[in-house]
Order: C-alpha cells, then sequence, then structure tokens
C-alpha cells in the first residue's frame, strides 16, 4: 500500500540482537516519534524511561540488548503542579486508570513502529506491571510501570508469527458469535502445538500431571497460566497502589 | 528521518470528516496492520468491530464519519475452545486485564497509524469502557471494549497538539524527580488556559464554584474530572464484569 502500512504488516518480534549501540538521534527520532501519539489528557500521563545500562537491561528483561524503554503511567508531576493549586486530581478511578494505560502503551506501539521502521528489532515483556522495578529506577509514588520493549540491531531473521484469520477477528457492526466449527478451526492448530508439548513431556512429569487431573496441553496451558499470574498479580496490585491506584477501593 | 517516523510525527487529531465513504481495500489493509500488532498470548485476545452503519455511528461516538473501529478485549472465542478440551482459563487476573488490554489498544494504534498514512484522519474516543454497547453490538459474554477510533476523509487541517518537552517525559536509566520549577515551567501555559476559562466563566457560575470552594481553573478541572469518573465508572466495572473481569475478587 505506502511505505508505512508495508512497515506494520511486516512486523515480527526480534528476540536476539547485536551488541552494537543505538545512536542517540535515532533513539532520539523513536522517542518523538513515542510521543507524537494521541493522548487522551491535556498532562500526559506517562513518561518514558531509556535505559541503556547493560546491567539495568539484564535486570528487567530476559535479553541482551542496546536499548530497553520503559513507559510508566505517571500522575506524578502533575499532582505536584496541581499541588501548587491546592487541586486533587482524582487519579484512582478504574476508567482513569484504563485511560492512561492506554496512552502508555500507544506511545510505546508508537516507539516500536518508528524503530522498526529504521531497521531496529523489537520484543515487548509483558510482565513488567509485576517487577519491583522502584528502587532500581527511582520510581516515586503515583507512577506505575506499564509496559517494556527492548530494541537493537536484530541478529536473527525469523518469519512473521502466524495471526487467526481475519474472519476470526473482524467483525462488521455486529459481533457474530461464531460457530463451534469456527472455533475448533481457527485455534486447531494452537491446540496441536500444545498438545505435542504435552505428549513430548518426560513421562514422569506426564503422569504426575495427569495424576493432578492435568490430562491434555491445553488444560497444561491453562495450569501455568493461572500460576504465572497468582505469582505476578500480587505484585501488580502492589504497583498499583504506588501507581495511585487503590483497587480494594474500587468495590 | 524516513515515512515511516515523518507519519509518526505529523499525528494530528481530526475532529471533522467528509462524508466520503473509505473503500473496502483500505478498510482492509488498516485492519491487516492492526492485526500485525505484536500480540501476547497465542490467542490473540481482542476483536475489532468495524463499523459503517451510520445509526451505530451516531450511537457510540459524537462525530459523524464513514467508519468507527472498536476493539474489544475478547476472550470469548478461546474460551470456546477451551471448553472443548475442558480447559479454563484464567481471565480474571489484574495483570491478565492489562496484557489484553495492551494487546487490544496498541492493534488500535496500528489501525490509526496505518490510517493517517493513507490520508485519513481519526479522534480516540475515551469514554469507550463505559458505554453500554453489550445489546447495540451484540457482544457476547467475555468481550469488554476497550478502545474506539473513528476514522474518516479530513475536513479540518489543524495544527498538531502541543505536547509536553521531552524533558518532562523522557527520563534515562533513573526517573527523575523534578524540581519545583520544572513542574511550573512545564505545565505553565495549561494552567494559564484552564485559568482564563475560569475567569470567563459566567460570572453567576463563577460565584457558585466560589462558593462550593472551587476558587481557580485548575480546581474546577479536578471536579470536572472527578464528575466525569463518578459518572462513567459503575458502568467500566459492570463491562469489565461483563468481559470476565470482577474486580471484587482481586481483593
Amino acid at each position: 500500500m505506502n511505505p508505512v502500512v508495508e512497515s506494520l504488516v511486516a512486523h515480527r518480534t526480534i528476540r536476539s540482537f547485536r551488541p552494537d549501540a543505538i545512536e542517540d538521534e535515532t533513539v532520539g527520532a523513536i522517542l518523538e516519534a513515542g510521543t507524537r501519539a494521541a493522548t487522551g489528557g491535556y498532562f500526559q500521563p506517562y513518561s518514558f524511561i531509556v535505559i541503556d545500562d547493560p546491567k539495568l537491561i539484564e535486570r528487567i528483561a530476559p535479553y541482551s540488548a542496546p536499548v530497553a524503554v520503559l513507559v510508566v503511567v505517571d500522575h506524578h508531576r502533575f499532582q505536584r503542579f496541581l499541588e501548587f493549586h491546592d487541586a486533587v486530581f482524582p487519579i484512582n478511578s478504574p476508567l482513569n486508570l484504563l485511560l492512561a494505560y492506554w496512552d502508555a502503551v500507544i506511545a510505546l506501539q508508537n516507539v516500536v513502529v518508528a524503530a522498526e521502521s529504521l531497521g531496529l528489532g523489537t520484543v515487548y515483556i509483558g510482565d513488567v506491571p509485576s517487577k519491583e522495578l522502584g528502587e532500581p529506577l527511582g520510581l516515586p509514588d503515583d507512577v506505575f510501570p506499564a509496559g517494556l520493549v527492548v530494541v537493537g540491531h536484530p541478529a536473527q531473521d525469523p518469519d512473521r508469527r502466524r495471526r487467526l484469520p481475519a474472519e476470526a477477528v473482524v467483525h462488521h457492526n455486529r459481533y457474530h458469535v461464531p460457530t463451534d466449527g469456527q472455533v475448533r478451526s481457527w485455534y486447531r492448530r494452537y491446540g496441536e502445538i500444545l498438545e505435542k508439548e504435552f505428549d513430548e513431556l518426560p513421562e514422569e512429569e506426564r503422569a504426575q500431571l495427569q495424576r493432578a487431573g492435568i490430562g491434555n496441553g491445553l488444560q497444561k496451558f491453562c495450569r501455568d497460566m493461572v500460576g504465572f499470574f497468582d505469582r505476578a498479580d500480587h505484585h501488580v496490585l502492589t504497583n498499583l497502589a504506588r501507581g495511585g491506584f487503590e483497587i480494594a477501593d474500587w468495590v
């Protein structure tokens, strides 16, 4: 269609990077692209923390790369301004959290799109809302780690990852509730991948899972996700509270 | 830098559109760009609903435009698949909500970036998580309205909106807590705009606000935001519950 759509459609996640640094000018350009994303509030309720200290990158991301960009939902500086005028912004609202998170991650997506267009590779780190970043990054109150991307020169050339067919994801004027056959066909290949992984587990591990009532790949996937979220969610809620979002006050 | 960064940096929100339809091929291209955004889950936990029915657009957005694209956090189809295998995905987790919301809105941001690169204009509608869309759009359980953008041929040519200076938003390896002077200078202009609006209120309205303890533009802004969130949040929580996110179970 045009170079922009071509670049978006060509996206692949890169997980291996050459050690080469990224030029300051390039970092500046991708961050400017980030800050030009739409933002609902006049006050831009997010900040970027650009990390190029190798020890910090090692601590927050499971990849070796020259740069990581953290985006935080940030009400700190605006609260400070409001305090000068005895005004208090209602941070702790479900809609405010969603709106600020939206602003933060679309700004980070612009960073990704800009970086890829300049030949760089990127990988998002999903569990960042559960990470303890307050001390290593000096985060003040009213700041919540929302999203993280690692950026570098690609050291691999993977294929694009498969997506669901458009008919599964795109609806027209009304949600089309799929038939059982559609649902089966859309996820068949993914189910087969999980089933193969399950079949290839060491026999003792598989037997142990089966004794615990976990008899197929999808059940194991869900069990693993339960464990992943259980380990993470306490930290997510702690980080949300530090960021100004006390969930207990919502209910 | 290159056409992609140039297009990102040139973003302006468009709020007035010509009535001309958008070609199917164009809509297809921008949606394909959307679905190629990174996604953490193998199962793409979102769907797009493309709306070109004028009555529906009128109902969900305060703009007249040929197309609106709603993105929903969507666990419906994957849950259906898992049920065939007696597996239950743990939807109701804070981290799962954030991850799925992240995937949904960055897919929508790709839609925006692609649309703008093709000469179209866009405006995000922020209060969509609070809208009652279940009946008009036939949303099933486990679907949550996450983000909405209106798309059309621009009928206006506005300047780009101001952003905070880079020093306010970009940190390097560590969050730099700003000085009072920095905070004042970054938001001075915004404070002046609100103060001017407050000064220009009808005298009776301003007197009434002052009797209620609201004596400047920033205090009025915060009071308005409290009202906006108070009206919205009950609906947000209802929509979250329909989407599979029972916040009461988090605490």
